[in-house]
């Protein structure tokens, strides 16, 4: 099976296509712990509890890496254990890596991602070409790959929306994942650039393929998600993974409660929210 | 003191402006050793002894996270100890990471290589814009930040080489760096493509500066020692560095021996070139 028709297949099983972010802030941490490793992993080990006890599921989940490893290794160590029991619930994971290196060092940092971590997917910078995803497409023909396309920071425009011959580079970049395609390239497309995402599904269109996007930027960000879910639901929304991390790991500060609880409603939240916009 | 003024420390005091790349590959080190921590380390620690012993100094060195990533915590152990080492022994660090992400993940990813591994320099990726640099050059005055800009890749050059408004993309990135410049970025720039490099050069010239460049890809990769110590030798060679990786990692292949005494040499005989094509 690849990736994705594994996409559609936990779109169907949890009825979400929302992607919990895991991005650990020690501070905001209320476990009453001092090991750090101990720390994160109890934090996102009692989210699931409540996730896998209410059945308020996510699609999939997308820990962050510099989040674990600002840590040193017992971040490193909790990201790594933490995989592996989202996995063992049935919970996909996108390893958020953003590598982009030549041939040999990328053959190395796909080994790290899909053989040490053990992730679902990864996501991974275009700059260097086609010779820094191959390594990963070719080994590892199941997994998924999200590559920045246009990304949803307020500088993102500086190079990706420089014009060439007509087009601008996120575009440029979308055409060339339809060309490198194995059944698992996606593409990371901001949700606070609506415009840009819905042209960046259109380009994918010209292939007659619609890649799976990865869309960061819902919540704290400021995207809106009604116009974003209303694009990708023109285009097999089952395929699409709408990311939220802070509001949803940390949605206690806002609604009080337990911070498992209040993670889950969020989760909930979301989804009815999403729902209700398709008219599921 | 800042990066700049650094670089052309280090130069006078080890009359070189090599960078050795270490990068490991454990089925390549003749080290009887089991364990992989162990046997990483004591490869890089007796090479380590042989240069300090010998006095054939690079100027600095530049661990690539992948190769050490690939192993798992082993591998990084190793980085993490072997950075201390070298530092210790005042070899500064370039940490090859390559990291590029939106801004609070880079405060996390800078938090990772300035206050965890506590490098010296690292590498980023550009594609997402200052809002991904700043978060580095902020907080890290001292440090150094080597963004890519054209890499030494056979396929670099479909983003890099992109037109806009006349000018390549790796262009609009160096003309990018000179403005963000706060004396510690610099660029990455392949041996792979001279000319190339050169205009880089030049671009950063129109600001009046000279920005330091880490320029891999001679040796194994095949770019042009010569052409590249002519040019370099024109924009105060002192601030850059040119990295050889596996061409020293493993010279005891090609030239037998005792690996340790391998490298010195090799590193030797990198120096002598340089030395002579700069007419020193």
């Amino acid at each position: 099976m690849n990736y994705r028709q594994s996409l559609s297949n936990y779109y169907i099983k949890y009825n979400s296509i929302l992607c919990m972010g895991m991005d650990p802030i020690l501070s905001k941490i209320p476990v009453q712990e001092n090991d750090t490793k101990k720390k994160i992993y109890c934090f996102y080990e009692e989210i699931l509890n409540e996730i896998v006890k209410t059945k308020k599921y996510p699609a999939c989940v997308k820990p962050n890496y510099a989040f674990y490893a600002r840590y040193g290794f017992p971040g490193l160590e909790a990201l790594y254990d933490l995989i592996k029991l989202y996995r063992k619930n049935d919970l996909p994971v996108i390893l958020d890596v953003k590598r982009g290196d030549i041939g040999t060092t990328a053959e190395a940092y796909a080994e790290e991602s899909f053989d040490f971590f053990e992730a679902d997917a990864v996501t991974l910078s275009p700059y260097l070409g086609h010779d820094s995803i191959e390594p990963f497409t070719k080994k590892y023909e199941n997994k998924g790959f999200y590559i920045l396309c246009k990304t949803s920071n307020k500088s993102s425009g500086e190079l990706q929306d420089k014009m060439i011959d007509g087009k601008p580079l996120y575009l440029v970049v979308a055409s060339y994942l339809s060309s490198w395609d194995n059944g698992g390239i996606g593409a990371v497309a901001g949700a606070t650039y609506p415009d840009q995402l819905k042209a960046i599904l259109d380009e994918f269109s010209k292939s007659g393929k619609v890649l799976p996007l990865l869309i960061p930027g819902v919540g704290t960000q400021g995207g809106d998600l009604e116009a974003i879910v209303k694009t990708i639901n023109a285009y097999d929304i089952s395929l699409h993974r709408i990311n939220a991390s802070s509001s949803i790991n940390f949605a206690y500060e806002k609604n009080g409660g337990n911070f498992a609880v209040a993670a889950a409603n969020e989760i909930d939240k979301l989804n009815n929210e999403i729902s209700k916009i398709i008219g599921n």
